[in-house]
Parts: C-alpha cells; sequence; structure tokens
C-alpha cells in the first residue's frame, strides 16, 4: 500500500556549478537535479521528482533556483532544508523552504527570472572570483555596451540569441532588464525577462563583449536582432560567468 | 660569478586561503609564500625570498596582499605578473605588479592595513561563499555588535585581543575604522588600523558575535579592552570569515 502524496514543497537553492553538467538530469553525470533529489530520499526515504524552475546549463551558477516536489513526509518545511543541507554537497544548499498549495509548479508558475553575467576586464586574471567570472583581457568600451543593451529592452523576436532552436517556436520574448555595471574591473550583467530562449543570455552577453572589444558598433544590435538569424549575433559567451540570481513568481509566489 | 639583484618589484596577490596553511613558508605545508617563490623560479629562473605585507594565516584568504622581491630580471613588470599567473595554481593571482625602489619593504613600509569578516547569519548555509562567510545560526544582535565597534576606533592597548603575546611586547595600536555592515543575511566587519596582533581581528569577530548572540551586554567591549586579558574576550572566530583586503602605504605607496 503506498500512500500519496499530499503536500507541495517549494526550495529555493543556491548552486556553485562548476561540478556539475547542469540542473537537468542526465544519465552518468553529475547534474543538481541529481543531488537534491538523493538528499531527498535519505533525509526522508522517498523517491520523488524535483522540478527546477530554470534548467540552468553545464557549469552554470545559481542564488535563487527555485525547485518543488511532492512528498508523503509531515516534517516541516524548515526541518526539511536543514535535513537535505545535512545531505547536499557544499556546492549545493537550500537556503529556504516553504509549503505552497499542491498544484504550484515551479516551472510553469514562474513569471520571470533574473539572470546575472558577470565579466572581469583586467590584463591580470583574479583568484577569489575564479568560478563566477568571464575573464576578458582586452579593454572594453563600456558605454557602447550599455548603448547596445537597451535594445533588448522590450518585447521583441529573440531568435537571433538562441541555439538549435526549432523554427516553429515562439521566440518572443520581453526583457524588462537589460543593464550593465561596473565595479573597478568587474563589469556585471543583470538581465531580467519573462521567459528565455536557450543560450539567450551568454549569447547577449557574447555579443556585447564583441561590440565592447570594437570589432562591431553598438548600432550592430538593432540589425542583428531584426535578422532573426544566430550567425549574425556574437558568440555564446562562457558558463562560468552565468548565475539564476532570482526566479519571480508575482505577488501570489 | 653570480650577478646581483638590482631592482625590487612589488606584486599585489589576491589569494584564496583554503587550501593553504597561511601566507608564511613552513616545512611540508603548502603556503602562499611558497607557491609564489616556485612560480618566480620556474617564470624568472632565479631562487629569491618574497616578502610579504601581511602573514596572513591559514585559511585567511586575500584580495591586496602585498609583496616584494629583488631580481636581476629585465623582464618588464606587467610581463612578469603575466608570467607569474601562468604559474601560479587557480587560488593564487598576481592582480598587479610594479618597479618599486631598491629599498622598498612591503611589510615596514605598510602604513595601514584593511581587513574584512563576513559572517552569513542565517539559518541554512549557503554554497556560493561557502569558502568566505562564517555561518552563525543564531540571531544576532546587529545594534549591540556596532555598538561594541565603536570602543575599538582609536588608540588603544589591545593585548586582551591578542593570542600567545609577549608580555613586554607593545600592544598599542591605532584603529581608524571597525564597522558592521549588512546585506541580506551577510554581516561585513570592516578593519582598518595602522597594525594588527596575532588573531586580534579574528578575536575582535569572536567577541562581538558573542554580543550579538546576547552572551554579553554591548558595554562588556569596554571592559574586555581595559582587562588587557585574553582570558576576557570571545573566541577566536573562524579564519575562512577574514579576508586581507588592502595593504596601505602612504602617498608615497
Amino acid at each position: 500500500m503506498t500512500e500519496e502524496a499530499t503536500r507541495n514543497v517549494r526550495l529555493t537553492i543556491e548552486y556553485e556549478g562548476t561540478a556539475y553538467a547542469g540542473w537537468q538530469l542526465q544519465d552518468d553525470q553529475p547534474t543538481v537535479q541529481a543531488v537534491v533529489m538523493m538528499a531527498i530520499e535519505k533525509a526522508l526515504g522517498e523517491r520523488v521528482t524535483v522540478i527546477g524552475a530554470s534548467r540552468t546549463d553545464a557549469g552554470v551558477h545559481a542564488l535563487g533556483q527555485v525547485a518543488n516536489f511532492r512528498t508523503k513526509s509531515q516534517m516541516a518545511a524548515w526541518k526539511i532544508a536543514h535535513a537535505l543541507n545535512a545531505h547536499l554537497p557544499d556546492d549545493v544548499a537550500v537556503t529556504a523552504a516553504a509549503d505552497v498549495p499542491f498544484e504550484f509548479h515551479s516551472q510553469y508558475a514562474a513569471k520571470g527570472k533574473h539572470y546575472r553575467y558577470r565579466v572581469r576586464n583586467d590584463r591580470y586574471r583574479s583568484a577569489v572570483d575564479r568560478a563566477f567570472v568571464h575573464l576578458v583581457r582586452n579593454g572594453l568600451n563600456l558605454e557602447a555596451m550599455r548603448e547596445s543593451a537597451k535594445v533588448l529592452v522590450g518585447t521583441h523576436d529573440f531568435r537571433a540569441f538562441a541555439t538549435q532552436i526549432d523554427a516553429k517556436k515562439n521566440t518572443v520574448r520581453t526583457m524588462t532588464r537589460v543593464e550593465w555595471s561596473k565595479d573597478g574591473p568587474l563589469l556585471t550583467l543583470d538581465v531580467e525577462g519573462n521567459g528565455f530562449l536557450y543560450n539567450m543570455i551568454r549569447t547577449f552577453a557574447g555579443t556585447m563583449l564583441k561590440i565592447g572589444g570594437g570589432a562591431w558598433p553598438a548600432s550592430q544590435m538593432a540589425k542583428i536582432l531584426a535578422s532573426k538569424d544566430r550567425k549574425q549575433a556574437g558568440p555564446v559567451a562562457p558558463a562560468k560567468g552565468l548565475t539564476l540570481v532570482e526566479v519571480n513568481y508575482g505577488a501570489r509566489g
């Protein structure tokens, strides 16, 4: 006799993605989803499926990934968080846990996400931030990068910035923020939007680094966007610079 | 025939201290000084002594350690930095290199230093910052910590906060800044002063964490300082929370 799960628990998860082949389960490769499911099995004695809001890629980090799972456990949510942290590796941590309505689905309910891409623009590499920044040694023109970033704000067809995209897929998304900030040699790109195509943020970053490096004028961005042609955009910037900062669920999230 | 060193090179060095038994050379233990000397030997073909401004302890990090060494090499300073970075492990990086007067001594010439101690005050541990923050799960009274921090600013005999201190040693130092700031669950203690006794910053932190946790009132700090008795102060807070941010050499530095 198997009891039915009657409860839905939402987790906020932080991780350094360096050692993982991304969020999503894969055969024979370490993934964040796998270690979270393993920790739940150890802590609660149940094999469950954990649904993640974002399928972060290999090497991508998260400060605020959101996931949920259904369970029969009666353990208080805060105790579940502690128990999972005891079974998770050091580079993955549950930073919050809460009961949510049974029908809550962390991926489908997401209203928007906030990603951050970090570049260190310096002659020399760093040590402390090494897992979280993409090093660019050539001088970057931040003003040109900021100018091109503005083009991406709003509702557009972002097909030119998507990798391996089906021709029939709807590639229109809305970006509410595409913004560079600077702190010494560290350049940070904050991107907020209602949804993201595969490799989109990293292709934004790779394209703006082309512009910042002088290969293209800032005005090139509008042409790339209008082309809807992936071949016009810049390269996919390295995964290590990307962090999923937050998933937004609106007022009821 | 050995040529004499005719040149003095100053390095700014960033490191994550997790894997090291501190800055200072030790038999049979990995130290930052050892890996820097090894990198110089590989890059320049010379065995030199590298003088560090601060002998950071095992597990302590640095954003701006300063070191110098004398050399016969004629390589441009920026090329030395690149060559050293090519030979240093990932967790140690040279972030600047410059020619300085032959008599410059990174330790004796230092006018002051800036250290930072970071505490995560949360029920749950973190993943991304795990090597750089000390986790405190019990609630902390930041106002009491700030009040007690003010007592430490100024010129005082800090004997009560020094580990293993010779009775004859001068233990008077001047602190120009002892300040807590808060960013979400992260509490940061910035300390700037003209010199520091052994374990002093970590004992400041450990004492203020006692006060923040309610074990002692904020007014206890003045009594501890006046006692000049190490037994009155709190414990030495864990090394991983401490970072040497900057070494100051005054206007000519």
